[in-house]
């Protein structure tokens, strides 16, 4: 079940710049491509002469040659030409809204005439020279909802990521859910505990004694399609915790951008936005390191657990209140994806 | 087709020494685990949660927590506690009868309620100082009744294992099989035999001069559901054979526990005990690497004759004399296991 | 679909000198071994006494003996003998017409009554000392008449084969297709071209400037069930083309017998027979690996067409000019595996 009219990150920017990218969204088979530098065009990944994925082709001005017999394809799903053909009665393929913007290649698998791009999240960290961002992309065999579930209660960390950022205390401090329409925030406040090695790092990095008591924060907010922003941060007890001054604490913000690849697959793009020494590339490549390798230590759970749901597809699960965002957020995947369907079906 | 009222070996008791071990038995997912020294557990692999696998998890003070979340799973299936919550309507998991007895760890799959460990087969050898046992565990892609068909007839050593085991003479001597309500005895008698490489290692290693003639035997017992025991040795020719005094011969028990993982694919505790020579474990070892190897010959035959039958499901086999023990072996699995279908569908 | 009342190439002959081989052609799963040096023979790959694959025994004295309990098979799927056995009532498993001809192992998957070894195609070159051939095997995972489809229209040569073979001067040069009955001819004839780099090392080797001027063509001939012969070569500007003498030219036949496996997935015997330096091997042994490299260059493209064939098999393809051989081929095929079907039916 996904949500189509919608902005999903389909790539990096990278991974685009030298070739072509297939890469399935939503179920949709998509060739992404650069027609020129700064610009990218997303397109059926099915070329209309015999079927040959157009990915496998090259960029040859502004047109996207078919790497099988050479049909030019324009980014408007059209055919500019082929050697030796007429082709103005070539079908179309379908083209999809794509867009560049705030680091990330994004697609729209849904109704072309309702993209606008002005429905892109705004992402003030990624245009702000004081933020430093770093990340990654995993595939994971599961339903992305489940992990939609795993950052909306950050409860597992004190079991999957217990020696970088976890610790008995989130187990402890009660989390609370608040929604609000589409979306849904769930937080949770420690104060005075020992940070844990994680965030010890960073405040080391932030040039902050890492064996003070601190106040810790976890703010997950999820939003349709399927994002979900944890702002996270420690800072020295007894200076206003999440509001304390920038030299008291270390503040940052976890980036998920969780793409459905098919029903029981997705496209992970992890990564972290932080605000102190935003220039340190070293920094940076260390912090992504660290995440990336945390980040890995929940693959096995969510794809064994996949195994097990799709075993016994009929067993309810517990929805306790440590699972408030993920459940509201299914909430919201199945109103809006059951609207998006009775709406075609009425077409 | 399984029968679920009986116990099955699960494991061997290092498997789950250091941690929880996720194995499916008779299509049932279980995780195994010891929720103290010496005593052992097993439930289904389903945190009642949100579906994750317990066998991810880790055992504290003797309850077995989930790794995903924390919830504390009790050997019973009754969730004990869980970090910040009131488990008392969490719905159970089942718990499956399980036992640790003569070096294996067994699992009931069936009525919790017929699961007396009286019924666990008596293996003499295994509590007897005077003998010593070796074995491993195969994972095999084929219908566990493949592979008691196998073991039930035995002229296969002449063609699948004919550098170690097999002789031309096991084929030219008949084999008789007897049958008592449910069990099934196939046994071949042959005299005066040159011993193969095997068995020649085997008397030079209980000092026998190993170029003198032999008579060999082979006594294949089926037990349900799916034990084979095969009793087999050679005897210096003219004392008597199966009945020679111990100085004369070389004997063991291959001991087979087969245990069905799905309906084409199946778990073989393999293993040889002998009464002689106990005290010398590298003698253990020589003889458990060899029995390994010799086989591990089986296990390409027994997959690809799966690939045939799966494609071919409606072709007849033959069932000659040879295959005696093997066909009663089958309609024993049938009756028991039709038994249990009718009452299962009578309650 | 697949034509059943053919010759197809099966095997090449060293591939059954040492052992037994099993191998599916038309759905067939077929074991081919050699009763004797110099002969072949093929059967199903199922022992009628417990469904072994025959192609894990070895041959005895002309007899094919299972390797699982030694039943003793003839060439016409009789069982001959089975060590303590009466086998007279053993049911008979099929047995097809095969032959090793022109440097092949042919097989015909279909009726027997209809296998006359003078429908094996004449390979006027395999027998002509004056010609050298070699050749190789791949395994492709598609529909083999997209292989066909490949084949027929050498325009992808320009773009899959960029660096090798392919040319501009393909593309802009049209090609012609005439058919006549059951085969189809796509032929291109180019004019005062510089030769592509394969072609160059040709003339070299030949004793021709690899800098001049050339004609070249490409005559692709289609045969049922699933042959295409390519004549190609290249001569010297203004010497009559194809029909120059021969020391003014470079000519070799392309070779490939496409032998369906599965609905989706092929056989793929390519090779190049060549009448200039026949005898030199290391000549023979370099052109083979130049063509192999090359012709892998093909099985990613083909591969992923059938995986977006198979993901939206209602989608029409285009059926342009250059198609028009492999269009032809697909009905001829569609015709006689059709004809073949309503004669199996009304039997």
């Amino acid at each position: 079940m996904f949500i189509r009219n919608a902005w999903y990150v389909a790539a990096t920017p990278n991974e685009i710049d030298d070739k072509p990218l297939g890469r399935m969204v939503c179920g949709e088979r998509i060739v992404f491509y650069r027609p020129e530098p700064g610009r990218v065009a997303a397109l059926e990944d099915f070329c209309p002469h015999r079927g040959a994925p157009l990915s496998l082709g090259r960029v040859l001005e502004g047109k996207l040659v078919c790497g099988y017999h050479g049909l030019e394809m324009g980014c408007d799903g059209k055919t500019i030409a082929m050697p030796g053909q007429r082709v103005r009665g070539f079908p179309p393929i379908r083209s999809f809204p794509v867009a560049e913007r705030h680091g990330f290649v994004w697609v729209w698998p849904g109704d072309p005439a309702l993209a606008s791009e002005d429905k892109i999240p705004h992402l003030a960290w990624a245009e702000d020279p004081e933020w430093a961002y770093g990340g990654g992309l995993y595939h994971v065999a599961c339903d992305y909802r489940l992990m939609i579930d795993n950052l909306m209660d950050l409860t597992h960390e004190t079991y999957v990521h217990s020696t970088s950022i976890g610790q008995p205390e989130i187990d402890e401090t009660p989390c609370k859910t608040s929604t609000d329409g589409d979306t849904a925030v769930t937080s949770r406040f420690m104060s005075g505990i020992q940070a844990p090695p994680f965030w010890r790092m960073a405040m080391r990095a932030h040039g902050l004694a890492d064996d003070q008591p601190v106040d810790r924060w976890q703010i997950c907010r999820f939003a349709p399609p399927s994002h979900v922003m944890i702002e996270v941060g420690v800072a020295l007890a007894g200076h206003g915790g999440y509001e304390a001054p920038r030299d008291k604490k270390v503040y940052s913000i976890v980036v998920d951008f969780i793409t459905p690849e098919s029903e029981t697959s997705m496209w992970y793009f992890w990564g972290m936005a932080r605000n102190f020494r935003a220039g340190d590339k070293a920094l940076t490549a260390q912090i992504r390191d660290g995440q990336g390798k945390i980040f890995s230590e929940d693959l096995e759970m969510l794809e064994r657990q996949q195994a097990n749901l799709s075993r016994w597809p009929e067993r309810k699960l517990l929805m306790l209140n440590i699972d408030a965002g993920g459940v509201h957020a299914r909430k919201v995947i199945e109103r809006m994806a059951g609207a998006e369907r009775a709406e075609t079906a009425a077409a």
